[in-house]
């Protein structure tokens, strides 16, 4: 599948999605499907043919394959007989802000290397239930194989936006919306901050962490406390950290 | 390099530890090391001349190679020019509760299957300062190389004992460690519960989450909000997730 590489997604503006979950979701997302390939075997299961014919009626050519075929296809270790291309969607900004709640909770990531990071991100994401999320100077490309994957669909539910830094910060500061940032430097613990105003979380890349810009733009600067040897947590694991502190936070003062 | 294989890292109890990182933090935590190889290059850099010597202090059998040759024994993409092999440590409960503090914090994962998930836990609770990690009915090898690289050297400063979920069950009702599982069903947010106690969090396994055993034995079951269309995080960010809770209570209310 020419697909796997990045050059041709971007050629044709179209990506692979695998797995029963990601093709509902995508679906239920109004991601325009191209083609579904199904293993002639899926026919089998009440559970595929549904999305087979969802898949169908919303304008995907279908394309029945042999097993073996399939097989061959297929970028996982255990195929489960579907396999979609989708058509990419770019979302602008413009477009965006209108759903966005009176205090925003915007997610910021820049240029993070690891398709299994940027997909876990975008799960824990979802699941805090961010209004945008902010992919400056990506680095992954967002419909790699292994970034659909790891989101688990939250590809389809998180209104992702990419533009550039300048333009990331010049629009939060535009907008009131408060930028916190994590260093290890920092004083103030993440727990300390409050989070109730519209705010940025930023995170920075795995290796080289946040680039200049970002922590001179910085509103708060804060700190996850360390009781180790490590200097540092995963980049997701610190995205979900920060996330679920403002997630508690607006739960419960309001 | 056979020990790539779990089959050959079993059969010698040995293991390879690639990083400059990895290798000091193993060295200041005692492990031995058995050999070391490095590329010739490494001696034109002093932080690398002072691992070589620590490391020949230590009794590790040293081995320069040339850059080609180290390239092939290396399993990194950009290898950083020190390869050591290990030998495999197994820590028994009865000698690490020694260390314990009076209200143990305990982490319990059971068959993780993914190395990198693995990692990321080791070193979310290095970072959380966990008294011990409890594997259970281990699935993924915990001296992996993916593991060793995505823990950050953490697998080196985690007390880490391998067990049967029967024994770990009841060594902690022995012990009056209050068992905490998450599980999507349940009604009690995980910032509600009362972490003071001595604690025992509880992660399954990617696909299948926690055994019968392990919910039918957990004193508090825990929901993780999601505000999403995913329902579940990824297993490593609900564990830094349930960790830092725990770190957040001790430290406000201590």
């Amino acid at each position: 599948m020419q697909l796997r590489k990045r050059r041709e997604r971007d050629r044709t503006q179209t990506f692979l999605i695998e797995g029963h979950q990601e093709i509902k979701q995508a679906i239920s997302a109004h991601f325009p499907l191209q083609a579904l390939f199904f293993s002639s075997h899926s026919i089998e299961d009440p559970d595929l043919i549904d999305i087979i014919e969802k898949a169908s009626y919303c304008g995907a050519h279908l394309v029945e394959v042999t097993p073996l075929l399939f097989t061959k296809l297929s970028y996982l270790n255990h195929p489960c007989g579907l396999l979609a291309v989708g058509e990419q969607r770019h979302l602008s900004l413009k477009d965006a802000e209108k759903e966005f709640c009176p205090s925003p909770f915007i997610l910021v990531v820049e240029s993070i290397e690891k398709p299994g990071n940027l997909g876990a991100i975008l799960r824990s994401a979802d699941a805090a239930g961010i209004d945008a999320l902010f992919l400056c100077d990506r680095c992954t490309d967002l419909y790699n194989p292994n970034v659909v994957r790891a989101s688990m669909g939250a590809l389809f539910s998180v209104p992702t936006i990419e533009l550039s830094t300048d333009e990331a910060i010049s629009w939060l500061n535009r907008k009131g919306v408060k930028i916190a940032a994590t260093s290890p430097q920092a004083t103030i613990q993440y727990t300390e901050a409050d989070f109730q105003p519209a705010t940025a979380i930023v995170m920075g890349a795995e290796h080289f962490g946040l680039s200049t810009s970002w922590m001179g733009s910085a509103h708060l600067c804060l700190r996850i406390p360390m009781h180790g040897i490590v200097d540092s947590l995963n980049v997701s694991a610190a995205t979900v950290l920060l996330l679920y502190e403002v997630v508690r936070q607006r739960q419960t003062r309001s």
